[in-house]
């Protein structure tokens, strides 16, 4: 049996190959699909089954294209009426390789959630692992937050799933989920790759509450629901466009002005310092590696979209976060990057860093400034620096008249690079003196300032 | 937590690399260690400690210059005096990246063998894994053959150490073993990549039995011991030399001649088709996948050793393969491979195939044919061609007298790969009648032949 | 300027990229098109025009995805009715990076033949270097047999081409063609890359003639023109078919004697040698390396393609080297390889090798065999073992009624690679004693064997 | 004949592999000889020559390495006494695979220079090519600075070097020489990879002086020469010591600290705008693509170094740079990048840019600030800003006194990339206000700003 994990950086999707040398199933497979094409081709095995857990709400599923390359099946759960593929009933078994691969539905998350079990009959009739794609995470269970109206009633099917269906399969079954941790699809996941069953059941923090316990935790969650995750759900509904991954043309500095004011946005990729440094007057930050998580709250799939980098960028990485989530229109990039602008004569702007405990003096010392943190909730529930302002990132495109336009606004988050993001909003928006915390709240702890919470 | 598992085909030795990204062990490294340093580079990580989890006897292990690399210390068990890195006691704990990897002494396989329990401070008390070296692997247990004078001593050990030191750590331990399916170091291993103590605890063969069952089970077991084992113990306990991997140079028909003639090894490493239509007079075939099997029973450590492939051929694959079992005299290639011997005018030889019906029928009209089957001795003994002469494959060169010069021999083994290599042996010894059944006794068994067990 | 080459092995044709940071031109490019992309990519590049030397014969030509995907302009010469792209008038100037591209009609090998002059008016007004297509060679010329009827009529358009148009170019232009050492479109090339207009009119030895001799030389020599040719004619004037890389799908033996049945024709692209050493019975072998030149001859376009391997094959060059000369039915390939054949229990061949030293002494000695050399005419010409019957490989499947079926048939060429598809082929036809001389004339050159011309 | 260059960027040095597939030559290696060997070894073929075409000043020559590898014999001109290798006279011929290679003494850029000629024997007698060292380049001809009590002589000796011996080898001959455009060695040399003899006689502009102007033109040019120079001679005389590439290990912002106190360096190798919006205190900026031209400006050798990057920041890159150049002690890189020592609480500062349209206003408004031009004299000559100061930046460190303590400082080059380099020395220096030009001449002169010389 030869089991393969993928892990896309960023959405914290894990996807899965399994088989043997005569051929392979893909679970929740990435819409970025070479590497399973990849693995397959180099042990000469045939992929011949795709598994969804659930219809992903958080990135675009490759199971249609990986069907067209390579002939597999679709299977997914029978709780929606998808356009695609073919539904598999409850207690379905897969003849696979020299193994069983058996179908449970684990509703709760979306109603229609699988989980595949793996049995290995050599050996015996229980699961060596199961697939349980956003049911049961490592540490964490999935959100359940999707049915508001329908809340306690999904969170205990959740914790029936888990409890009646996944558990009961014993304590030696391996965990394989759909999510690590740094997924926006729970909080609480363990750093940690590995589990089984048998662990969870032991130390997992929510499968030590009663079901009641368990539901009153669930609906009381607070969860942000990106508005691209209904582009997704309609996307792994009908199956995806059939569009590889897009192949942006260099433009030049002039080309980019054009584009600019014919409604194209310009999407710096580049790491916060180097948008500090020097940036292009109305472009929006988005360091690549946040491009998965944040992308999806401030770019439209209407417009197209330019990419900036420098000499260091790797636009590859950028162009298939993007593709991920279903950015198609990613038309352009900078030839030559900020350094061309630079030269050409075109006017750029910088953002003034302040370090923490600078900062931190100067709300001591009564400074006027709005100290606009956009961390999540519960993250700035958790402890803020005193007079800080809260409003969550994702939302402050929406909620820029609750910020007073004559103060410095230094933005801040957990480590700084958040709080780029949204100076570039401000600046954007035309706020004037923005400043941005560098290191933001963990510098602040570190340096033992006045933190409230 | 961060685990990485890396195989060496052939061996099927299996090595770890856990960690953060922050730090990370390794746990029986590999000769070649550029997988790791590559792996902790990519990370930015340092590799900070190396533990052994036994003095391994069937490859060099990449250790000592893994920490001259690295600066990694280097632990094993403390019931062997290693001339290299530090002993661990019995229960001593590391502290290490956010877990806690603690050392028991699991002997039986040797006495110095320990296993590694991986920890999670954050979630719990309990074992999230373990490393179990040659104690426990998937399916089967380690080789207990190595003190026959304490055959049952050494078996009780081991049946102690996975009953009172191993299972003990909850059937939610996730397992991960030194070895894989096709090690020599166990014989009914899994075909399967993972699995959990509760899984082994369940339906693993050799843990279902008594100990009384398990000790007379393990005495009575037979395991060929290749003569190379004594030179990895020796490599192992003393640290390996500090060579890196070899080098080997091209040279001509004629400069292979000459090295042929000082006594140089010629080992022709294409596939056994190829070797039977076309090969060098004196060379002895091993097909380059074999190497890591084979090469220490037939291949002396104080000659050069010339390769000889063709435009297919991937050297560094083989010397590699060679390398880590502590074969560094490979010398030369013959360029342009055994096209060039062909058109520079130099003699070969060739090797008959016969396929497995017809030689079925040749044996039931009574030809006067040897079948000289070279598989392990109990494979032969599940079935074979009625008449077969069984010589095992390693003891061949000290055996052939026992086989009839006069008349044809069919080499003979489980699908046609063993019995080239057996052919390139009698074809050295001066045997002119040989032929080889491509199929072998897999090809028998799906066209029905008659097999007797 | 930057300026890359790309050689497709086999062909011996050679592209180019030439351009700088901020465009790029591809000349006659091949058509698996990723390494442009590839490489225009790494540099942030746009790859902006197109250009063919001539409509090619010898394999499908990439300008039609290569503009696809980057939207780059395709031009070539203005006396085709190509039915895409642009035409060129002769002298037509683009000006491209910051140098000129100028390009001169040289028709000869074809009437709509151009050459592409480079100029870098940074320096001087003569030229770089010049892109030559198949018109003048590094040591030979092109081949002018495509219009018989028009033989001197063409020949002196070459010669006139380049006398005429190129030489006056200056000493000091660098060249450029499109085809290297053992192309099929030339045969006296230099074993070297790099060469001068200079260097050319001082030494190739076609360039030392009169205009008289040299069309008497070209009206006389000898070409074989590969039944594929008009294929790719086709293709070429037509633009080809938008198909990418075919992706071929594992089967298993049984499938295979199905797909067999059903009129698949079954492609051995393993080494000679072990081709010899054991074969599907019914497949026809074509080495890897040897596909580029042969399949063209050998194989039809209307039929399935299933490919046979061994460990070591690799599948995608074989597939890419089909796929550049329009084979797109290459659907399937044998899953496990020649050994998974053998171990099914289905039957196969093998062909014995005969060492030419053994070979002369039969021959000597008055053996009655037949010797079927299958080199082409001009190489026979050279020299030949006595008695023996010449057919050349690319006619032998139409002229099999000229070789005698009674008696053993040698297979004979230049080193014994051509030989081994004869062979096949005569085993596929029925033949029953079939040998092939590994080595073949080179090695009895080394052996001083009797070679009669 | 097979020849392919490989380009050290930065150090704009090519060398050459040359062979056939038999036995490869390599000119004047890089220090990093992995490139050599793999092809080399991809092909099966062996190094046999190495050759030096002088003793260099730029770079750390890779022959001893190279040589302890693969046994390959190294050549150099015997004007010098080196201290390994083999002295190699004029006119002295290597019959090397299938052609020739002849050495020619070429003095003038060092006494000890020589050029070495291909011919290719089955077409003729002329050359093919010539490697022509730091002789003749492509547009320019080499330096003669480095005797300059013997200016004239040494420039008459290259003047002699290349009429009276490489362009007497015929137009025909193509240019290898060992540097390309962007070298310290050169200034005038053409954006063209591909050149010939003819083309430079006819097109060079040094070539188309008499004898008296060749010399009163090379005698008057200016050029710098860094201090790491007379390293480079001195291990290029000795042979370098044997020392692999560097493996820095990762620290953590405190290590750093600790580092720092005890006298390393710390380089940031990020872009310039990335240090401009967060730089640690007293490191200094040397973006990774600078290293090659200004590292040997301004790092010590007798001092560990320790590398700043960030998250998109290719180590690896860097660390050959340096080690091309001599820095063997790379020792250390703050792992996480500038992000961590953000989050470490660690104080951070930044450095303004200003555009280059506000800078002219403001000089326009007369405001007292100093612009600190730091590009090459013979740049500030052609064209700067009114009331710049030119200090080149090489010089920098030790003229800090010439600069006004008390003013603005805006730092300023060609596009604002060594500019950022000076105001990293400022800020070490203790310069409280320092700005940056970003985009810098370049885009003055896209502007129009007034712009003097």
């Amino acid at each position: 049996m030869y089991l393969e994990k993928f892990k896309s950086k960023g959405l914290a999707h894990i996807s899965y190959i399994i088989g043997n040398d005569t051929e392979m199933a893909v679970i929740d497979p990435k819409r970025d699909i070479e590497d399973y094409i990849y693995t397959a081709s180099m042990k000469g095995v045939k992929i011949t089954h795709i598994f969804e857990t659930h219809r992903n709400e958080d990135y675009v599923i490759g199971s249609v294209p990986l069907a067209a390359r390579t002939g597999a099946q679709i299977w997914h759960g029978s709780k929606l009426p998808f356009e695609y593929g073919n539904m598999v009933e409850d207690g379905q078994v897969f003849e696979f390789a020299e193994f069983k691969l058996k179908v449970i539905n684990t509703p709760g998350h979306t109603d229609e959630s699988i989980s595949i079990v793996i049995y290995d009959p050599q050996f015996g009739d229980e699961a060596v692992g199961v697939f349980t794609g956003d049911a049961l995470f490592i540490g964490d269970v999935g959100r359940t937050d999707f049915f508001p109206e329908r809340a306690a009633e999904v969170a205990g099917n959740l914790y029936d799933s888990i409890f009646k269906r996944l558990l009961p399969l014993g304590d030696q079954a391996l965990l394989f989920p759909a999510h690590g941790a740094g997924s926006v699809c729970g909080s609480g996941m363990a750093n940690r790759d590995i589990s089984s069953l048998g662990y969870e059941r032991k130390f997992n923090p929510m499968l030590q509450l009663s079901r009641e316990e368990f539901i009153s935790n669930k609906t009381s969650e607070h969860h942000y629901k990106p508005p691209y995750f209904s582009k997704m759900e309609q996307y792994n509904l009908k199956g995806p466009n059939a569009v590889t991954v897009p192949d942006p043309q260099p433009i030049s500095p002039n080309q980019l002005n054009d584009a600019f004011s014919c409604g194209s946005q310009v999407v710096d990729i580049r790491p916060p310092e180097a948008f500090a440094g020097a940036f292009i007057p109305g472009s929006i930050s988005i360091p690549s590696n946040m491009l998965p998580v944040y992308a999806g709250w401030l770019l439209s799939y209407d417009k197209d979209i330019i990419l900036v980098g420098d000499e260091n960028t790797c636009l590859n990485t950028a162009v298939i976060n993007l593709y991920r989530i279903g950015y198609e229109r990613v038309k352009y990039f900078l030839h030559g990057g900020i350094h061309s602008w630079e030269t050409s004569g075109s006017k750029y702007d910088h953002l003034k860093g302040i370090f923490a405990g600078d900062l931190a003096q100067r709300i001591e010392s009564g400074d006027d400034l709005t100290i606009l943190d956009v961390r999540k909730k519960e993250e700035f529930t958790k402890g803020h620096l005193p007079g800080a302002q809260h409003i969550f990132l994702g939302y402050l495109p929406d909620q820029l008249d609750k910020i007073q336009r004559d103060k410095t606004v230094v933005t801040f988050c957990g480590s700084g690079r958040r709080a780029i993001i949204a100076a570039s909003i401000l600046k954007n928006a035309g706020f004037e003196h923005v400043n941005n915390c560098f290191g933001s709240i963990a510098a602040c702890r570190k340096l033992d300032c006045n933190i409230i919470s």
